[in-house]
């Protein structure tokens, strides 16, 4: 098969097809669970992911979103490593460090993913360790209060990074009021808060078996997959006989924001400025998602990118530059990157501004289409020789997208995009209200120049 | 073939034989030039890197090692991405740019590494390019003094990371006045002062044709290869005719340290203490390195190892807490970080220390034993999915350690390394002179504990 298949969710099996890299199947289950594989030929090894369709946005309680709650879909996360009647913390610890594989688990603001990265033999390891933990945490009292001190000095470590104040400072700046605005992990006060009742109200209320997709690429049979988490799930008490659409997919109508601030400054004592200037973006289904990722790489994608070449290159203002564009279900941000020299944050702010400017006045080149397109496709193919990338790739589309699409397809839309297309999005993108986000030894007047209050 | 091939420099082609993972083959060129390839049958795509077997170890001038010297070698290397008589700075980043592959550099203690991933049809462009920034960078006065600030700005986004700092002073409490325990970039004072003639200097001194080992993995022909670099080198004005030996490897007897410090504070006003603690460790080439392996897998080298255990989950105090330990030719590291509350610090390397003492005074379990072996072999096995790393693999086999060591090789060295050997090596280290690094809102005082000065 080559192209792109919606996923019609009343489809109880699907076989999505043979795409050029190897075969993806979906089978729903009747409780709603979903699981995705993609058989590599010749792969010795295999990712499996667990992800569960709740992240920070979806944290509230029974009063709707409280500031009790922040935090708790990764707090939560963290204590799933913490036992289950079966294992202990340690056991889990020892089931994938014996074998040598990767296994770890990321919360994001739209979803939970527990994963692992294991040679053939060790799948069935991996798979039925992760449902144990995902179904069956005991939520130890004594676990939670070690845990919540593990948690405080993970984001004391954060807060030491530069780069991930400054990129939670935007997000707030940029989204306002909005759920996604929100830090992923909540901030100290709010894990000191936590409560064990509010985070199993998390655990009961969100990871239910048609919140549950299960995506695995590599070296895995799909029959035999779609039976071992069968046989995993029953075992640790799930009834998967009880019949459920699988959770709907977010909307992705974008939504209105409000309560954006123009400038976010943290005054640290630190050598460099950190900064970031930013707009609303676009949702993660858009049809110009394609447009985006070519605009992002003519203005800061790579060493020969507009804001690389100007602000780096050509007057070595800053050792990191770059833009970015994450976009989740019914928002977006778009944002640009530089760390200077304290002083010099208006001048690069400005440098930065004008090269979207100049992107929205007068459009790319057919050379930066052409280098674009070549890029994004090189890169895309190499990325897809790890099957961390494609289980990923599957997980994203059943959860967010609503279709899988293959690389031949990724590409045919990809030389699709035209020049004017992109000048239009760095039109809109510019028309955008700016919001600025800093950290450094300097305060509000830094700005002055771009960003009046 | 199966096991460890010395390198004979003698011999003017060597072909190392079939491994499991792949066939390698190494010629030397009679300029002294080394080309090493490992053919991964069915790879789209291929690694590869230009090695130089110079770092910042061997920062010298015509009046011997001075700190007018230091960072040169750092610099030299973002200069080389600056443009030739036949390629602009922004020529070389659109090549590689344009095809999606990654390209970047890195400065070692022990090397210099220019390498790129791209896919197969890619290759001969890289082989190009590469060899023109390797041997025709103009140093152009304009782009010396843009550069030095992009590396000023570096320095300061390295000196905002307190993992960075950190790590740096160790190296330098440990190594004391080994050329090892210098920054690879030099510091901001040593930057500022650099003049391209004492850069221009160590580039005619160092890049050489019997300084360079050419390596690369993947979608690879071992000939073709040979003929493609020797063309390029050629069509770039180096004189391959003239007859050399490669350049001898670093001599592997353990240096002899001085000037080790027990402690070194950097007073920060972070949220975190990052503290590590370390001991003299062991070169690149002792046949220790695999219990060495081991030993550091088991007290930190995963969820399941000791420091983990006893640091994070039983207690709480941490969030990142692990062991490593870095070697060269003639020196080594072996170390122990954790990031806590400022207050902790005390504890938390009493804690590690005790655990350390722990191994040298009653070994490790069976259980453990069992544990390290599988999760080394394991991750070995994973890794080596990726021709980065088997690149690197061909790089540090020629350069540092004299013999090439396949898969089953490394198993078999890792399968006979027994708990006494690891309890023996334990000792050692326990033994040596501690320092104590760290960065935060402390002062000497509060490691009186520990690190009594």
């Amino acid at each position: 098969m080559n192209g792109a298949v919606p996923f019609p969710l009343d489809l109880p099996e699907l076989t999505i097809g043979d795409v050029a890299e190897g075969l993806v199947r979906r089978t729903i289950l009747p409780s709603g669970v979903r699981i995705l594989t993609e058989h590599i030929p010749g792969a010795r090894s295999a990712t499996i992911g667990y992800w569960v369709a709740a992240g920070s946005r979806d944290e509230t309680g029974a009063e709707g979103a409280s500031p009790s709650h922040f935090g708790s879909t990764h707090f939560l996360e963290h204590l799933l490593f913490k036992g289950t009647p079966s294992r202990s913390a340690l056991d889990i610890a020892i089931a994938f460090d014996s074998v040598g594989g990767e296994h770890n688990a990321v919360t994001s603001k739209e979803y939970t993913c527990y994963y692992a990265k294991v040679r053939d033999a060790d799948l069935p390891m991996a798979v039925e360790v992760i449902a144990d933990m995902l179904t069956s945490s005991l939520l130890d009292n004594g676990e939670f209060e070690t845990e919540r001190g593990v948690i405080l000095e993970e984001l004391a470590m954060a807060e030491d990074d530069p780069g991930d104040v400054v990129g939670e400072r935007l997000f707030e700046a940029v989204l306002g009021a909005h759920p996604l605005g929100r830090p992923v992990g909540g901030t100290p006060d709010t894990i000191r808060a936590a409560t064990r009742d509010a985070v199993w109200e998390h655990y009961r209320a969100q990871y239910r078996a048609n919140d549950l997709v299960v995506a695995a690429a590599g070296a895995v049979e799909h029959d035999v997959l779609v039976a071992q988490v069968t046989t995993a799930l029953v075992a640790a008490g799930w009834d998967l006989s009880v019949s459920a659409a699988p959770r709907p997919r977010r909307s992705s109508t974008p939504a209105t924001l409000s309560g954006a601030t123009p400038l976010r400054v943290v005054g640290k004592p630190t050598e460099q400025v950190s900064l970031m200037l930013g707009f609303p973006g676009i949702v993660a289904a858009d049809e110009r998602r394609t447009t985006m990722a070519v605009l992002n790489s003519v203005l800061g994608g790579g060493m020969s990118s507009r804001l690389f070449q100007e602000v780096r290159e050509k007057r070595g203002l800053a050792y990191s530059v770059y833009s970015y564009a994450p976009s989740y279900s019914d928002a977006g941000v778009f944002a640009m990157f530089a760390g200077c020299t304290p002083g010099r944050e208006g001048d690069v702010s400005e440098l930065m501004l004008a090269e979207l400017g100049r992107l929205a006045s007068d459009g790319i080149t057919a050379d930066e289409l052409d280098r674009a397109h070549g890029q994004l496709s090189g890169s895309a193919a190499l990325a897809l020789e790890d099957s961390d990338t494609r289980m990923s790739r599957l997980g994203r589309s059943e959860l967010t997208l609503g279709e899988f699409v293959d690389l031949d397809e990724s590409v045919r839309r990809l030389m699709a995009v035209s020049a004017d297309d992109v000048q239009e999005l760095a039109r809109e993108l510019a028309a955008g209200p700016l919001s600025v986000a800093a950290v450094g030894p300097i305060d509000d007047d830094a700005f002055r120049q771009v960003a009046p209050v």
